[in-house]
């Protein structure tokens, strides 16, 4: 059995009339059958967004024809535009410092097939992880910050995410923060998993302090990451009910698999395009 | 300020296709604003499912003119087709029993504004609920199973959804059970709340059942009715955790919560029309 | 059928060897039976809580006598507690401004027999809820905030509360601030809803700052007030998904119903003498 | 640092007066301290449940000395007992099919530290899983269901369960049904995960049936095996919300991380002694 010829849409630009007609109406004409779609206008910034998925019919010309076409069809509704195959897997590299859970969780659903990525490397401040990254066949970078600095160790590791090629760097708890320059360069192609749910409890140790002030319920929150630490577009979040009985360890306990499930949901978002940076924000096409 | 001049379209039809792209050209050749619309095509019928939200522009035509035109589109698709003004509000009758929380909390609802619905009526087989009913406003049909029988009862709920023209029967904790030709006369016009978590726990005392089952979660249901009691299609569920110090009595407080809101939304969803019947199932655009 | 003759001890102290026998030891003592009982000791503070629910047997001397030997078994432990009967219910003030949805649950909860409290009054800075109120035959007392000023109109409030001798405030969603004088005098007393997952979205319109960050989840939580604003002891939290679909209003209305559940549970539990204020935070024994 | 000497008492028993205090005061006097403490009397069936963790104290006996002193408090009250120390670790053997989710969850859980378990030996009638658990250093019976049929092969997992000492056998997707005498032998030994929200969708393909009935939450439940499948005693559950794009496939995807967070926690759970089997129920003190 071949695999069908699908593609992956996706769009954002300004709102006007007749943008759905103007794709929906393109894709029909050139004999592609649309799998799913779904668009949001946001009312509050009139922007448009958009994610359609389609195959190619027999009387469809080739993608690259397509596209071309498509690039017409585009151009007066100022659309930044994408169109990626189905089966194109997004490579990407991960990044962990000691606890290893998220990374872990990651590995398996990548090895199970789970999730369509391909892991170019891991990268890591500490070597705790390398039996397991390496079990699973995958290349692993042990970069300590030397006395060279954290500038030199951030070097490395955007050295790796370069020399892949890779589309996406996954902070799978890596302790370390980026620096402004690198989220600049990573911009909407850099994720993160924050301990808490945010906004709640930015910064360090975000469990202590959520037992410090009670809540009963804790979360964990997957974003792109920003220059301004922890206040990168969220991308999902979930939480769990806890209660007085919870010290700060067994928050850490009931986190994980919270963190565990966040960061897995939002890669695979993200690599079935299914994320649109909306400012601030985030559009996500479940 | 006036109102925008806005619709509310629902189609259903076998899947192929082109089906966005004429309903999308078609709006966008009328000068409509497309301010919402989300469409499914379910691969497992082959069915197609669309919502999408409009206003009329200031050079479009009448909408009698614009529904007149849509269905020369809608025809060769087979399309099953609603076009209704966003501004106007489903009649509904409310049938309860002796619990009156679902019947408080949508009478509330639709007092303070949140519920875009005309509550024309409410029936019960008991008296319980008149002062409230009446304090709100709205006629209350107190129809006791009397001598004439179940049937006969019956006749005069059916009665007061037919005069009332209401667009919608809610059974709001309403403790009988309807005949086959009721079901049949209101498939997708009747809504019912179920006290559990369906497909668990059918049938009479629901809590009592997962209380003996010792579940450690329960739920509530919203669905169509059918012929088969609780086999209707589901148009949404919530649940809460629970535990071994519940008693079936204490099921029944927390359930009633999750009763509320799910049934609320419900009739919600059908009254923005956001729920599409599949089948057995329903498509419900959020 | 008589009631069971059946009272609450809530008990708090510092953590030491023994604790647990004394109380239970006592109880065997005094033939009582015990029906439920949760202690809890904090490592982090060295404080122990406890709260049981017990019968008095047909053996066991009277109340009074109970109350009396109990100080004698407290004094040592240096135990704060409270012994009240079963069927006491907690009379409670009831403070709202203009959006009643948690008022109208709080009332019909109560008038079907779902909260064991008395509501003596309520207390509003608008008219709006008059009718609501009056319809269930409880005084509302409307006290706007004239010339006199904020100070003069929760002077009226407090004298509301003390005249009523009422045992616990509950702001549901009153839109004033109270002072620091009146949160000290009603310390512990005092329970509002903030609608927004605290410590996130402190403060003003908290469903704008929620729409404005663009979080994946919405909450709302009941704490104890205090001088420092939305920072008191939390009781109870409840969150729901939202996406990027919904408007500020539209997260508003998704959150009403996570306040009326939120501030009902957190009502039930202080009234059913389930929380017990260690700092800043609760012990709440469900 | 020295560990504490820290024990785990769980009690059965007629529910009866003086329980708690016969308990408490037996730590008491062998200058025990209580960390945490649990007890639920059931209205329902008068059985009472207790569960206490404590540390023996500088003036206490030896522990063979306080068990044996402990038997005869027990023994007028028809106690069934169990003193552990916190230190023992419960030995598992873990039985997996061809999904490896929750055996690969498990694995990682234990490597880390995160559950107070031995892993004595993983089954499989598959040898997929053989290399990763091999890599955590586990011996691997592969046990395919040979011409000697099922009987021979649920042979061959007991012996690995008897030879190991284990004291918990965990079926983590292990696609075989043990026969009756099996679920006789390890009553109250053996944890299933069922893919479902239980009591809904028994027996095979589960996520199947919940896409064909429609449901709009899922769940998982992990519960004790007996021989009435699917029906034994319910440890845990957890749910997720879906809608009308999930397909088969996508709810199984859904549903998976659901099962390893319910399997994990009723492990930890059963590990802990925190689950007290009450009938076909459970009492769980989390």
């Amino acid at each position: 059995m071949t695999k069908p010829d699908r593609y992956i849409l996706t769009i954002t630009c300004p709102d006007t009339i007749g943008l759905v007609a103007a794709v929906s109406g393109f894709l029909r004409d050139q004999s592609c059958f649309i799998d799913e779609s779904a668009q949001f206008g946001d009312p509050s910034t009139m922007r448009f967004f958009m994610r359609a998925v389609f195959t190619r019919g027999a009387n469809s010309t080739d993608i690259t024809s397509i596209k071309s076409a498509f690039s017409r069809v585009a151009h007066p509704f100022a659309m930044q535009w994408q169109m990626v195959s189905w089966h194109d897997k997004s490579r990407i590299v991960i990044a962990v410092s000691k606890f290893g859970h998220c990374l872990n969780d990651l590995l398996h659903r990548w090895k199970a097939g789970q999730l369509a990525v391909d892991v170019a490397a891991v990268v890591s401040n500490h070597d705790d992880m390398r039996s397991l990254v390496e079990w699973h066949g995958i290349p692993y970078h042990f970069s300590p910050v030397g006395p060279a600095g954290k500038a030199e160790q951030e070097r490395k590791l955007l050295t790796v995410v370069e020399q892949t090629e890779a589309e996406l760097l996954v902070l799978a708890r890596y302790m370390q923060v980026l620096s402004p320059e690198a989220c600049a360069k990573l911009a909407g192609r850099c994720i993160n998993i924050h301990h808490s749910f945010l906004p709640s409890f930015k910064g360090a140790r975000p469990y202590q302090q959520a037992f410090d002030r009670g809540v009963k319920i804790i979360g964990a929150t997957a974003h792109y990451t920003t220059a301004n630490l922890d206040e990168g577009p969220i991308i999902d979040q979930a939480v769990e009910r806890v209660d007085h009985t919870h010290s700060a360890a067994s928050l850490v306990a009931v986190g994980r698999d919270l963190e565990n499930v966040v960061l897995a949901r939002a890669v695979r978002y993200h690599a079935e395009r299914r994320v649109l940076v909306n400012g601030s924000k985030t559009v996500v096409f479940k």
